[in-house]
């Protein structure tokens, strides 16, 4: 299946750098698992709090995670985060990368679970709704 | 009625400082929060998630709050923070008082209202338990 | 001294939000706290890592804050932010408003001190520069 | 080179986690960072902001991490870290290890580098001092 791309800026603010003046690196992880909420809502047209009204989903947990870290960011920095997605049955791939004025600084790949609440309540893992993988699907190039 | 106090020690860590060296203020709601409720679990002998399971709860929403910071404090110190609730019949107040070497840092107080799940499972405010408010008031000095 | 005032859109993502399914509520200190920064951002041209390079200046850090909390948000929310300041001689002061669809959700009033590092390198309060407050009064309406 | 290994307990808090109810998973980079600080202060005697002040040190930035996520643990859960660190010359490895009443939940393998500040102030990678690789091997098993 082909990839989907979504591309956004994120400034890179005070309070998610540390005493050395860069970015404290789990700040990262935020930008990142918020990039593939964005992914999602850029291909869907709806927000990750719509998709739990609309969908059979529960969230997506994280299974591993590998990331490099190339060359720091700083406050005031405004970097472009691309995400692309790769789908698998349950489970689906985002790889972000992280780069400042071209230069990529940091990197990251995911692994997630699609989840949805079994009868008492418990996440477990589910097939992606067809309707979600058709609609990036059509978007992918 | 009388108050109830509990006192605990944090560990500042390097992540909760910013670009100066000195904690980035935000953290310290992050430990003020945490802070209320290891008083709950101090006078009631449970954590925040059994009072989820155990008594008519459903969080304490903060209200509105007041913030003093005398003293910066950074990354290594361990502080002493000192809190203390007392009771209205659907809202409480903690003072919490944030200390290093015995010198105070910062001071907050904050209004939290008690709330539990209405019908359609929205939050709305809601007296606190008796045994909740006995077990404080058997406490209080 | 006029007031100046800058406006922002904040979208409030997954991570700032709590078990409650609403924003845990230091999240929204770390959006004033850059709020503060944008602020400055929109007056003076300038980033804040800018401002430390080019203006006599080592910080602003938090004296007080107050804050009310009047409806939760939740992920999903794009939130508007608008920040006044009021300029003393080495303070200032900072109110926040925070609203989602035109209703007030939140808000913040904070005082700040300008700050200059003394021989030692320790942080001390400051006169703002008058360059800085030419800017602001220029564009304050 | 034998490896060192440090063991810490950790509170998960209500803010750490997400509207699923578990960690959100950002955080547990927070506790693995601190716990990396805690490892070289359980060798070393000092804490990190003793390290910048007593050694040729300017911090040890991330390269890479890799980690897997097997059991979400959620707030009030007290989590044991156990980080063990091995060195190279100018870089080190540390293996974190997060398991809830004997139960493994995350693990994390990050890559640091040691750097110090250049005569422009910038970091550089340099090796770790022989004193400090002595502690370790002083205590390693």
């Amino acid at each position: 299946m082909a990839a989907f791309t979504n591309t956004r800026s994120v400034r890179i603010e005070w309070g998610d750098c540390d005493p050395a003046g860069i970015i404290f690196y789990p700040r990262y992880f935020e930008i990142f698992d918020a990039s593939t909420a964005h992914l999602f809502e850029a291909a869907l047209g709806m927000t990750k709090f719509e998709m739990f009204r609309k969908l059979e989903f529960a969230g997506w947990p994280l299974v591993r995670t590998q990331s490099r870290f190339l060359k720091p960011t700083r406050f005031g920095d405004d970097v472009v985060v691309t995400s692309t997605a790769i789908f698998g049955r349950t489970s689906f791939d985002v790889a972000h990368k992280l780069s400042l004025k071209g230069e990529l600084c940091a990197e990251c790949n995911e692994k997630r679970v699609w989840t949805v609440r079994d009868a008492e309540g418990r996440l477990k893992s589910h097939p992606l709704p067809p309707a979600v993988l058709a609609k990036f699907e059509a978007l992918a190039s």
